[in-house]
């Protein structure tokens, strides 16, 4: 039998997903699984978005534009100005989702065995699009006691090397749900440029900040426009993950055409996922206000919840939908397997990712969770119940 | 400034784009272009398809499975079990387009500097996935006078060492419309056997053979069930190249399994286009029989009318909607862009891809180009003719 690769044997395993056999098999014993395991939105796709689809008149289904059609990335460009940012539309690459123009970053700017640093934890298919382009992901520790928040620029110095290509963040954090400041945005830009590398911030969650706190994006800073990459994505701003319609930004002329050479050979993006992310962009901002106020609501209901629960500690997240929690377990992939096997609460059950997945550092995390604030909120109180009457079964078993 | 990669930097242009802006140019003068130069249909994609996604009731677009639902795999083999090919639907795994099939299977079973034996020449954009994932293409050439057969074994034998992981087929070929024997399927099997590496079927023309000749899936073949690799799209069988839908299909549960971790990756294929793809099974062999007779129509036009250009060679193609012809041009690089630039029929000129970028040996099918007969009769005539009147201008520079 011929064998796979030694990359292939690498990639690693979605920690989303590895549970996913033991929530069927409690959902075939009739257990109802409340899923905080994954950032799939339960929100209304915006209504314009679909009826552009459900609306066109497409009778050859042709390949598009490799880089997207000259009117969706003028119309991002539009976008991009109402948020003070001013793009050319050949400095936006359309992408097969924000997880396409990942691939195509990494693989502009780094070989094999080329570095990345990535403060961790970090949402973990940065590894596995790491992997597959032959890139080493290099982690640098943020710490739930500081809320996740950007490690000491001293910290980064230590590990820049010759192999160092590029620090990639994601702003605001998947699975950390912290935003970035300002000053720590700046500290970035200072630090790529003293160094000649590129910083690529994942600002697909960019319109989901809390608490009056504004978003920075590295696209603000234009002594950094030869460094700067930017993933974006629609997954999660009009709640259409199903669309897989991202893209890369740049206005360093050369990383973009050398992404666009990535792009040709896999032809186009899809069709019909265009019109509806095009049609998005008409989204009325009263969409966003609700949508806004109904995660606030459902975090400030978590955290509450969950800070309420003994030996549970929490990072207070401001933006996303995530929020990293720490459990009194030793392993918290045993306890959620366990909370999907072994545990039901009047037939119910919760799911959440074992948070060491997010971490590249061996052994960190082990004891936490990510909580993925995507139910309603009546549904987020009853996940948050059965997870504190779990810790207390699991406890005294 | 900080470097892109030397990856990106050796990732190749397209040949089929490269000549897109002196396109434009034409068309900004007035002039218009017949396409022969890309492999987008003109056929009108199946009515059922198209309705699926303008009847879609979906009110949150959200991610879905990575491997492709269950129904729409379990339709696909289905749709094999009528070729006589028995397939689990865990032995496919749904794609987003056959590119993504194509690099899923390198990185599964090549690591960089692994080889993959290619016969030449072929589809240009697998040399882009193969640098993209780090793999070197072994080329092995088949020739215009033998009409693109597979070459000796012994030839395969002489480039087969220890980095050698597959042998990669397109069946039948583009851009070489050759359309492989029994026989030749065979000796393959035996080879891939002998030497316990991969063979990789890109299969995506299966539909369109003519002549009364049958296609020979390696599916078809169960001594080579741990080795055998099939690359599927729904682009050219439903004319929905916009879709974005293929699939990568394997008996070898190793390979599957960790193609699925890099499909894990990306999360999810496109949606609206999955919506499609399962509805297009639904396509009534009627249209499948119009389709083939007006492709053998254009083929029997198109190899009739070059026949008759003094000093063009043809191949004769038996399969897939591509011919290769040699033309009586030191440099068809050289011509194809005169004929954007400085030539036009009465205002009308045509666009073909240089064949030197379907090879990966320097130097071969500098005098060829690709022609893809995806135009109806009437415009292939004139775009042929075209095509001779520029040969005579162009030779009495």
């Amino acid at each position: 039998m011929p064998s796979i690769s030694r990359k292939g044997q690498k990639m690693p395993e979605s920690p989303i997903r590895k549970l996913v056999p033991y929530a069927e098999a409690a959902k075939s014993r009739g257990v109802h699984v409340y899923h905080l395991n994954i950032g799939q939105p339960d929100i209304k796709t915006p209504q314009v978005a679909l009826d552009a689809v459900k609306n066109n008149n497409i009778e050859v289904l042709a390949y598009s534009r490799t880089e997207g059609s000259e009117t969706y990335r003028s119309k991002i460009a539009a976008y991009f100005h109402k948020l003070g940012i001013e793009l050319d539309p050949a400095e936006i690459l359309v992408t097969t989702g924000g997880s396409e123009a990942l691939s195509f970053a990494m693989g502009s700017i780094a070989d094999f065995g080329d570095e990345i640093i990535i403060p961790e934890p970090f949402y973990a298919n940065y590894n596995g699009f790491a992997t597959a382009m032959g890139v080493t992901v290099v982690p640098i520790v943020s710490r739930i006691e500081e809320n996740f928040a950007l490690p000491p620029i001293e910290e980064f110095e230590k590990l820049i090397g010759p192999k160092t290509k590029a620090i990639l963040i994601c702003n605001p954090g998947n699975p950390t749900g912290y935003l970035y400041s300002e000053e720590e945005i700046k500290k970035l830009a200072q630090l790529v440029l003293r160094h000649d590398i590129f910083l690529i911030a994942d600002e697909v969650y960019r319109e989901f900040t809390y608490d009056g706190k504004s978003h920075h994006s590295i696209l603000h800073y234009k002594e950094i426009e030869e460094q700067a990459m930017v993933v974006d994505s629609v997954s999660k701003r009009y709640s259409m993950c199903g669309a897989r319609i991202g893209c890369l930004i740049s206005r360093n002329a050369e990383v973009i055409q050398t992404a666009l050479k990535f792009a040709q050979a896999r032809l186009s993006p899809p069709t019909y996922a265009q019109i509806a992310s095009e049609a998005a962009l008409e989204t009325p901002q009263s969409y966003f206000d609700e949508v806004k106020e109904e995660y606030v609501a459902r975090r400030n209901l978590l955290i509450r919840e969950l800070e309420q629960i003994d030996g549970v500690k929490v990072a207070r997240p401001q933006g996303a939908f995530y929020c990293i929690a720490e459990l009194p377990v030793a392993d918290a992939d045993h306890f959620a397997q366990w909370l999907l096997e072994s545990f039901n609460l009047e037939n119910e059950t919760v799911m959440v990712a074992p948070a060491a997945g997010f971490y590249a550092s061996k052994g960190l995390g082990k004891n936490q969770i990510r909580i993925a604030y995507v139910l309603e909120k009546e549904s987020l109180k009853k996940a948050v119940n059965i997870l504190r009457e779990g810790l207390k079964q699991y406890g005294s078993r």
